[in-house]
């Protein structure tokens, strides 16, 4: 269906409380990546707020379908998935099991931020006001839209998170550092959503023989890592050159973060392998 | 507009990342009921978001013409009001001032919960997950609908939040409890929703010659309260008479409350001042 035609009712329970989950999958050239991570991640979503959807299955086959309908079968691309519980009278209850899900999937381009990835990033941080269940991709995005958008507004490009002393994740990313040559970052818990591209660049760590430390940074020791850098589906590695006024290293991304972006380019750019993009020194 | 006719682009921020706020204001039988109040709320919720509407001083002949239309003005009634930052594309960052705000305002029946106000209700407690802006009447609702679908899961009507020891509010309401004659309910902050019919019943006591505290109440300290209830403006305000597994008093409702009850429905149901409803020991 054209984007223009589709509709969503005011009953939507999308609509009325944020009731339902997303995911974000790249395409690179019509390859899905970690296909398989995020619809893992999609499942555990929906049971974390106990939307029954049968079609999870399916999802290859329509994703790519849209993929493909769209053009993008050549392009470097997303597919969005959104699940809401459904439409139904405004109470906070849940509607009984006869309840359909609603079910909106688009694709679009989506290009790598190769400015950002190759410049570095500056950075805000904040204390985390988000929910106790960031382990669960709802669209109830509230928090993160205000907290990135206060970032925007300062000129910088994320916003990192900090409860209780700790950095958890920035407002749509997760966080990484380095120090003494050991990769650190938040471990999975109820307070930060499992990024898949960290899963994926603590394995490239783990093959290249980086140690990695799951565990949570103290905002206080902020000075004491010499790299730091963002992942996600759409940021992929992102290095951050500058946290509030402090300048990371000599402001420029950092060797470990550049060789890590390198191999990650080598499993997703795969057909540039020998190009400037992934062998060039940039 | 007749309901069925509405729709919402799937492109709202409302739908995309709950990006937005909303009022539900009580008609009885065609009288507001502290109208100026919602609409202070709703000038700050809007702020606190950073949402331009520039028509919320238009909301007083918007909501009584829908009250109209409905044929409610007979009736007790409501009127939802839900300001969304509009339609864009998505991204996290706040789209240009150019965006225009969707209004969806609807009106139906509302009758008091008459049944619930005489004999109390249960409610359980449960850790407090939302977000650390809870003043603000917020769209991205999702935890409140799953901490009250716990509640109505295990049989019971509310579900009482505890955020570091203390009870906060409920999953739509706010928490008042009574201890040797004075009344103690949570101060507003960040961490509750500064709750309207919560103001007028401190209005009451202080009539009344009622002492009131406000500050919050420690779980722990549950069983030094003799009446417990709920106010809020669907709920009026309604006993509680068994907190998880704890029995208040002799299990039905406190003198003190059902005092405040009856001096809620004279200013509310005052077509009724004589009648039952308000008189009656019940």
């Amino acid at each position: 269906m054209s984007k223009d035609r589709a509709t969503i009712s005011p009953d939507d329970r999308g609509f009325y409380f944020a009731d339902g989950v997303y995911e974000v999958i790249k395409y690179y050239k019509g390859k899905p990546f970690c296909f398989a991570g995020h619809i893992n991640r999609l499942r555990n979503s929906l049971a974390g707020v106990r939307i029954h959807y049968s079609r999870v299955d399916e999802m290859p086959e329509i994703c790519m379908a849209l993929i493909e309908a769209n053009q993008l079968k050549d392009k470097y691309a997303a597919v969005y998935i959104q699940i809401t519980r459904g439409v139904a009278p405004r109470i906070h209850r849940f509607p009984g099991d006869d309840i359909k899900p609603t079910v909106y999937i688009r694709a679009f381009e989506m290009p790598s931020f190769l400015d950002e990835m190759q410049r570095g990033i500056r950075v805000i941080t904040r204390e985390d006001i988000r929910w106790l269940r960031c382990n669960i991709k709802s669209i109830a995005l509230l928090p993160n839209t205000l907290l990135f958008e206060e970032a925007a507004g300062q000129g910088a490009e994320e916003c990192f998170l900090v409860r209780n002393g700790f950095y958890t994740e920035a407002t749509h990313s997760n966080i990484v550092a380095l120090r003494k040559g050991v990769l650190y970052t938040h471990p999975d818990s109820n307070n930060i959503l499992p990024g898949i591209t960290k899963a994926v660049v603590i394995n490239i760590c783990k093959n290249l023989g980086i140690a990695v430390k799951e565990e949570p940074i103290r905002a206080s020791e902020t000075k004491k890592f010499e790299e730091w850098f963002i992942t996600g589906t759409g940021s992929e590695i992102i290095p951050v050159v500058q946290i509030d006024e402090m300048i990371v290293g000599n402001g420029k991304p950092g060797p470990v973060t550049r060789m890590l972006q390198k191999e990650f380019f080598r499993m997703t750019y795969w057909e540039l392998a020998n190009e400037e993009i992934v062998t060039g020194d940039w």
